[in-house]
């Protein structure tokens, strides 16, 4: 989104212009993977900045694209690592995928496919969807004979794709074929970052290699429900009342978070403690430029005190 | 390629028109999946064509984008479905991969990743370089968990991505790493069919589901050396010292075989008896048109004659 002027250079935080947003803003979204933790690890100084932004009464609310956990999973990632956070503040884009196909009436009676982990098929269920395949199919092999024909569900109306450690040729064939043959099957993304920190240590192939396979396979353009798209902002709209201009997104990447937040008219802040550095921030080529930047999250706890 | 003028409209082959081709060709160049075979099945008529055209001098190429096999393994197939085709006459893009580097002088104390198959093991090894992964990397796992560091070998030079139908998160991660993190690394795609007939009773994702795959980790965009590039005719010009004009490339699919055989100057002919249909041939949207089409390279038996 442009303003119709040129776009404005980003503005590293500091405590004049910290204080300025933190008055104008009564919402804080926050990316987890790269804001919140790497892999298991927390980021540091995250819970004590989280406690401040809560105890002077900023909403607080998370949202992830990575699909591999639900809503619930999160809550309870966030638990072990000695943050309280609720489900309801948590908006995934497993959750997202599940919503996608509520709002669009979805027949309860179809089946879902999916290319991707535990947390799209738990928020599939919980949205009273039948979903098929991740996880279970992660040991199939296939096995390329003569007069051999793969078989798939003539049902599945949907095919949902994430981030999917145990992608395979099984599940490749499966969604490519109902895609391909199940008229109608919609074909839906978690969202397409290209890597992720899985682990702390090193960034790994995220959803967007899945997504991109199955397109490579089907020859088709997927809806996509996570960042940047903004289909899950009706959610967060429609939950906290809040106007998009007295929200912050706070993310780690260019393409998706800082992109989700100007996409949705929301204020934005970019931190370099995950996939973004600062030249590639100011590289004359990047043009998805976030209102401020910093080094983390718990900057905003220095600068603006305890 | 365009000639210039509007561009003609596909004749479907006749007597007439059939002798004409026949007359002003020295090669037909025959791609395999879908136009010889459909999986390890024979098309109805295959061999007798391949004999009248041989008996009546013409050369015989098979020019074949599924990189599973090498030149060596191709023959052999031919030879059990009972026809005689030397390992010279064979052009596959697993080949076309090894060449490649070759010709582009990579250094042979370097390293090759590969995503897919025994044919680009054994091409390269041909070739005289080292290859890694493939069929060996295909029962591997990944355990996401925390300070572990996944080690990828910093003297790979290349990484070459086929088909493999054994793909998993351990090939994609070690190829994303290679070309992510090695300076200079080459990103060769063997092929981007999206879906080929693995087997005779139905399509199955193709080289270029794998393909995409690496493209969306990594957000690169791969060296293609199979169909339609024209990398591999550097190699038929020289071993045959024909005129691309006196050559007919036969084929099924109309991005790769047609759009090779125009990109080259040869003469072209689709038949039906793959994965296009007479309907996809003559939709308005399609703009890559072949001189002739016929339903299976038989048709020119009976119009030609024994």
């Amino acid at each position: 989104m442009n303003d119709g002027a040129s776009p404005s250079i980003p503005q590293l935080l500091s405590p004049q212009n910290a204080t300025d947003l933190f008055h104008s803003v009564d919402a804080f979204l926050f990316d987890c993977d790269g804001v919140i933790w790497k892999g298991d690890k927390l980021i540091d100084g995250v819970p004590h900045t989280l406690e401040m932004l809560r105890s002077k009464g900023k909403k607080l609310i998370f949202v992830t694209n990575n699909s591999t956990k639900s809503r619930r999973q999160y809550a309870k990632k966030f638990h072990s690592l000695g943050i309280a956070v609720t489900e309801e503040e948590i908006f995934s884009s497993s959750f997202a995928a599940a919503m996608f196909l509520k709002v669009n009436e979805f027949p309860p009676e179809k089946k879902v496919y999916v290319i991707g982990e535990e947390g799209i098929l738990d928020e599939l269920e919980l949205a009273g969807f039948i979903g098929l395949g991740g996880p279970e199919d992660g040991k199939k092999m296939v096995h390329l004979k003569p007069n051999y024909l793969f078989e798939h569900d003539k049902n599945v109306g949907a095919v949902v794709v994430g981030l999917d450690q145990y992608i395979n040729y099984y599940k490749l064939q499966y969604a490519t074929l109902c895609i391909r043959e199940n008229p109608g099957c919609l074909f839906v993304a978690t969202n397409r970052d290209a890597v992720g920190h899985m682990t702390d240590l090193q960034e790994w192939p995220g959803a967007g290699c899945m997504v991109a396979a199955v397109c490579g396979s089907t020859q088709k353009e997927p809806i996509v429900v996570g960042k940047p798209s903004t289909f899950m902002m009706d959610f967060l709209l429609k939950k906290y009342q809040i106007s998009t201009s007295r929200m912050c997104m706070v993310g780690d990447r260019l393409d998706t978070d800082i992109l989700f937040g100007k996409n949705a008219g929301c204020r934005t802040l970019l931190v370099l403690s995950g996939v973004t550095t600062q030249s590639t921030l100011q590289d004359p080529t990047n043009d998805i430029l976030p209102e401020y930047f910093t080094s983390k999250i718990s900057d905003l706890l220095n600068l603006l005190g305890p």
